[in-house]
């Protein structure tokens, strides 16, 4: 019994439904199909979730609503047309999003959610309609029916733990069903989506709860690759990766799949593949809660820029109980998130992306450090960019330090901080931006190419 | 103008006051002669100080204290009779040991220290006399009339700030000026000890007092060595150190200077050298705040056991705000001091010595951390070594990292963890405890013989 899932990608055209179609046909385990609502069928154009937006803005300020709703309904009605799925489904799409401007605007928290969720939605209705026409026992399921129920929470709706139960009886339905991704229901009857990019997460969830064998995420690239593509010349694509190395490489850049999506499936320890809807016979990347058999130490390296790091010594700091503490205490009371603390004796750097330190909570960080903790030195170092050599493995493959630091050493790039936990499941490099491509791409040759 | 300071086993018999004589009279700049009490002349032999608590123990106890008296003013005896000093002196010092019997014992919080003091303060009169008859002009000043003030702390006292000013005057002293080390006076005129060992505080703060130029530590070795030389056979010794330098080497199981000791010298922007005073010649180690010229990346390798971490495990644990304040704030509240905190995404550990980790405080550590802090997963590892490469010039030295790993690899040494901070004085790597002594080997053949 598999889950999959469609990209908005997979889903803009009716030549991309065609292909959606083939590969849910192609394996009759493939039972629950989650889908985004359309996507750009090339750069320039408008997503339906965007045209949503506009459509929402436009009926709270009160303008006219004509225009966008056509378009939307057009955009409906060009797939509609181009698979022959007649005037039936098109009125009840069209219905729908025509009835969206009647819902009342004072008070209603979820109006926004209601809105956008439409977009998937009435995607789902459609594809349900085409798999139907085209001989394959297909139903349309509202996540309140599936029994997907989530918090009050506009925007960032949490699952409601109950849900899993009833999830689970859907693995008695007989139909394939379609469903429609990035919203759940409350326990009032409102549609109050996940955040945004959340039809991984309608995926995740239902993998878990009809306790799927395999969640397949089909994207539009043949899985993930072991360092990024603009940096390193075709890199070679991963064919094994697992929840935690997946993580680590999507901490540092790698933005294949939001990683916030996988708890529900890593959870219910469903192993999750992700391919490509344009090339479906592509391994692409599986992703287990373990390795199976032997692999390589370094599965991936990844970068990411916009890091600073307050640096702080005082003399005999390690004697102070609490220092530590204290200092993290500042950061939080001014909710600002921190990434990694290496440390020495007398010193210590919290490594933070830039974005969370302002020139405000700058002034006030410096301030309190050397007023209320009395610290000898404190200074903001910026540009940095964290590289990381990521690997489960790496714990049994003694010498792999020696590669990377030899491989840094040998184009002459300076180690400013250095940061690897007893996990051994990566190495965290913090060097200065400016030679950030030329470390991975000094480390992919080390690793993959000799 | 320099502050020298002898340590009990310079000072232990006649013939080490000699050479200590010597040794001062050689440089006319030594104006101020820090003194511990008569340490061991021999393996076997009992340190004036330690006969103190003996006397202290017995007095309060009610004993008859007229043995443990005598023992004492013997000690003294000798090398008066020695270095032929005459009857005044003895019977100066001979009083004043007695005298410790007459003190009040209810309701004197200072009793213990007075006696305590009484090894260095006692010494110094003798050797301040015994200058004097040789033709240096010297004087034995007490605590008090140097301006030398404390807390009022027993067994822990600290500097009043306003000492400092007072010590200054003491520059425009004509002769030799003999302070006896380890203690200083409460506003109340009590004595109150620095911590045991605290002859070095009393010398760094009287550096830092009349501004001097040098401070000379005379104690029975060449110096500082760039390895342990029960590990490593004939380390070298390191001529220049830089604070920092001697601290992380303190840090990791270097212990000829009690590093608290040095804060005054350090904030006072002395510099510090350690020489052996039974070899005078030797050009011993010096302790500065830069280093001075050119020099290596590493000068020195450590390594001390008895380590433990608590690794803890807990998906998508970096982007909960506040989840490393709070796990710090557990071992905060159980009065755990750690030492260093690498981390990865998902993961983070804490290092720190195995004694600060009691059966009842790790149930307790892993209780909190599961239950509120909701982990996946805790584990503690034990029997681990930290050994630290330091030099503040590796700053400026691309590829020591390289070097040390690759000598690990070569000898098949697992790095389990590893911090570097940004101020690059020191890397830090984690190991087995049974890999250590190899580790230090490996390392210091790797940065000083090849």
């Amino acid at each position: 019994m598999k889950v999959i899932k469609f990209g908005g990608s997979s889903l803009a055209s009716a030549a991309q439904l065609e292909k959606v179609f083939q590969i849910v046909k192609a394996d009759k385990d493939r039972r629950f199909v989650v889908v985004s609502a359309p996507g750009k069928r090339h750069e320039d154009d408008t997503k339906v979730t965007d045209a949503l937006i506009k459509y929402y803005k436009a009926y709270i300020a009160e303008k006219n609503v004509a225009d966008i709703q056509n378009w939307i309904i057009d955009r409906y009605r060009g797939i509609i047309d181009d698979l022959s799925l007649g005037q039936g489904i098109l009125e009840r799409i069209s219905k729908s999003i025509i009835d969206l401007a009647s819902l009342p605007i004072e008070g209603n928290a979820f109006l926004y959610d209601t809105f956008l969720a439409a977009g998937e939605d009435n995607n789902a209705k459609l594809i349900a309609e085409y798999f139907k026409k085209n001989g394959l026992p297909a139903r349309y399921i509202h996540p309140q029916e599936a029994g997907l129920f989530v918090t009050s929470e506009p925007g960032k709706a949490r699952t409601l733990p109950s849900s899993y139960d009833k999830l689970e009886e859907l693995r008695n339905c007989d139909e394939v069903l379609v469903i429609p991704g990035f919203f759940g229901v409350t326990t009032e009857g409102q549609i109050c989506t996940f955040s945004r990019g959340g039809s991984d997460i309608t995926g995740s969830i239902i993998a878990a709860g009809v306790k799927a064998d395999l969640y397949e995420n089909f994207t539009d690239v043949d899985g993930i690759f072991a360092a990024h593509p603009g940096v390193v010349k075709k890199p070679h694509s991963i064919s094994e990766l697992t929840y935690k190395e997946m993580r680590e490489l999507a901490y540092a850049g790698f933005s294949v799949l939001h990683d916030e999506a996988l708890i529900p499936a890593y959870r219910g320890k469903i192993p999750l593949v992700i391919k490509n809807t344009n090339n479906p016979d592509h391994p692409g990347t599986k992703i287990v809660l373990k390795h199976t058999g032997a692999t390589i130490p370094v599965v991936g390296i990844a970068g990411d820029d916009d890091f600073v790091s307050i640096n702080i010594s005082k003399y005999l700091m390690n004697r102070e109980v609490g220092f530590g503490r204290k200092v993290l205490q500042i950061l939080e009371e001014l909710n600002i998130r921190w990434e990694h603390i290496p440390t020495g004796i007398d010193d210590m750097s919290i490594v933070l992306r830039a974005r969370e330190l302002t020139p405000i909570k700058e002034q006030e960080i410096i301030s309190q450090l050397t007023r209320h903790l009395e610290v000898d030195e404190v200074e903001i170092e910026r540009d940095l960019s964290i590289i990381m050599i990521v690997g489960e493995n790496m714990k049994s493959h003694i010498g792999v330090m020696a590669k990377a630091a030899e491989a840094f050493s040998k184009h002459h790039i300076n180690l400013e901080m250095i940061s690897q936990g007893s996990s051994e499941v990566s190495v965290m490099f913090v060097i200065k931006t400016e030679q950030e491509k030329a470390a991975v791409r000094a480390l992919y040759d080390s690793f993959f190419n000799s």
